[in-house]
């Protein structure tokens, strides 16, 4: 489309400074003909201390007329653990059902990575986005006595399941490798574990071409350090996906790298980017986080509206600056978010 | 005490193999006046195959009779996911108690990571082992149809999470850098979470001396490759422990090398000692199995006994056999096995 309503959503800590970065990129990645409208919306920690709200209706109301939404960070060591990321990150990939939660994991040439050998990693984890252990089912009794119970539920449809399965075995068809991996814990989580690997191997019957493989999480997390190369599409469960993912951020280069999308394949409500790293309160206001992350999130943005030539050309750009780095002093924020500006505008 | 009354599980896969150079061990470093008894269960795939039992009641009541356990590794693709697992080495778990699954973690001179700079590595996770999302709550409605639903219930008790928490502030005071790290996800399962925090805070104010630190799962997988040094003891929940350990073993060596015990610390019923890997069954028979492991878990199987010299003779013995193995041939699972009986006796 020739236009893009954007919602933005900078957040905590170091969400302000990254998106700012984000939406440069964007804006010098965009031809002129696309208009970008965005609206700013003051939700997170300063929020929470000076109204009491997370995420209140209007807003949540508001938010649905927009495209699409980028998010900066969520959290602060001020607000108690969960209140924001139950009360708005979470609302927002439940409100706006956002069940494919895509993580690419590539490791760039040139970038550290804790793993020797500098294996070739380049795999996409789906992670389901709307079930499982997130549904905040769950309870707990006689709290704070020494009799206390607590129980967590993980949900989990058959509806959920097919559709990010589905999705899954959709993007590995479409890439070279033509590979899907499950991951779940099926041996132990049985109840769950069992209909997820039933509609798997249902749906793999309709993809002949792709090869399909499934792994425990625990021996996943094994192969993510000793085989990563093995790896092309990753399918899993909300919980796990979490896991793997910081993973697979890890040994791609970190943190600062790792880009993800909320995406909600139907279109009815706008899906929603945002970097895989936290809020990071201890280096918030200095300069120093990495934007990268953002600005591969608006890539990610960009590919989902149909703007393919300008997702790829911000690819290559945060490709091509990371191969330079090496080396050289290390920039602020605001430098790389510069220099991915002066490179996608060539 | 003088004598070991030990029931011996070889199960499937490598198990058979890796206990027998276990016990060949155990044999060597035993002085002569502690009489060593034991015997041998049959349980496992090909029993299951057999007679559709995992573990009758009868051999539940037999092994209360021993002092300890030694198991090798239960699964075989043959039998549907979960069956011996849950039907088995859960159960055993479960009914005896085991509520601290303990996992020493240490990176031996000259043994391979994956992890470039050979980071100093060596802590202990104890896992929580009767509790959490492994109790086999929860169901599935509509099975297989389009409109199933499954769930799983991680249950939790104050009264569960109270003891293994306690353990591990013992274990982390009784350690030089007296440094405890509590690792669970308290942003999204508030309920468990919050549960786990509370209690861990509380106990926390009887032990001043050590030091304590809170991750969620998902960024210490991350500190697990980038900053493993910075652990020292490592308490968390069942599930996560389980997804810890295995990536634990991969940056330390290897599945190969990663011991285990299921600790019953009241004595009540007998604590079970494995090595953390599982039956590899496209190995098995085929001597290629490192039984180092299961060596391992035998020397905290002494130490649980209260034979401490023999446990640390048996870990002396590892680290000397790991640090000749750098460039030499590669030895089958009884050679190794030999090598470390010959070094344990001397
Ligand atoms: C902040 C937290 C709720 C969130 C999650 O667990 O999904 C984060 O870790 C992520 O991966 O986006
Ligand atoms: C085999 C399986 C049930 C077991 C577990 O999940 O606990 C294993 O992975 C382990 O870590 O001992």
């Amino acid at each position: 489309s020739r236009s893009i309503n954007l919602a933005v959503i900078p957040g905590d800590g170091i969400g302000q400074e990254v998106v700012a970065q984000g939406l440069k990129v964007l804006r010098a990645v965009l031809p002129q003909d696309v208009k970008l409208e965005t609206k700013e919306y003051d939700l997170g920690a300063q929020r929470w201390h000076r109204t009491g709200e997370t995420l209140p209706d209007a807003e949540l109301e508001a938010l649905k007329g927009h495209d699409a939404i980028l998010l900066g960070a969520i959290g602060d060591p001020s607000v108690p653990s969960g209140v924001l990321e139950r009360g708005l990150l979470l609302k927002l990939r439940f409100a706006f059902d956002h069940f494919i939660n895509l993580r690419p994991s590539k490791l760039f040439p040139n970038t550290a990575t804790p793993l020797a050998g500098r294996p070739d990693i380049d795999f996409v984890v789906v992670r389901e986005g709307t079930e499982g252990p997130y549904t905040g089912n769950g309870g707990s009794l006689r709290t704070g006595t020494p009799a206390e119970v607590a129980t967590e539920v993980s949900v989990n449809t058959a509806y959920g399941v097919e559709r990010v399965v589905r999705d899954a075995f959709e993007r590995a068809n479409a890439r070279p490798r033509k590979k899907l991996t499950l991951v779940h814990k099926n041996n132990v989580l049985v109840y769950a574990g069992h209909m997820w690997k039933n509609i798997f191997d249902r749906v793999a019957a309709e993809y002949p071409e792709v090869t399909t493989d499934y792994l425990h999480v625990d021996a996943a997390t094994i192969f993510f350090v000793t085989q990563p190369e093995r790896f092309d599409v990753i399918v899993t469960d909300n919980l796990f996906g979490d896991i793997l993912t910081d993973l697979a951020a890890a040994v791609t280069g970190g943190i600062g790298l790792a880009a993800s999308g909320n995406i909600n394949p139907t279109g009815t409500f706008p899906s929603m980017f945002e970097p895989v790293h936290g809020s990071a309160p201890d280096i918030a206001g200095q300069g120093k986080a990495d934007p990268t992350a953002t600005v591969l999130s608006v890539a990610l943005l960009l590919r989902h509206l149909g703007h393919e030539t300008e997702a790829a050309r911000i690819e290559d750009a945060v490709s091509a600056d990371l191969a330079e780095r090496d080396g050289g002093a290390s920039r602020t924020t605001e430098q790389i978010g510069d220099a991915l500006a002066v490179r996608v505008a060539d």
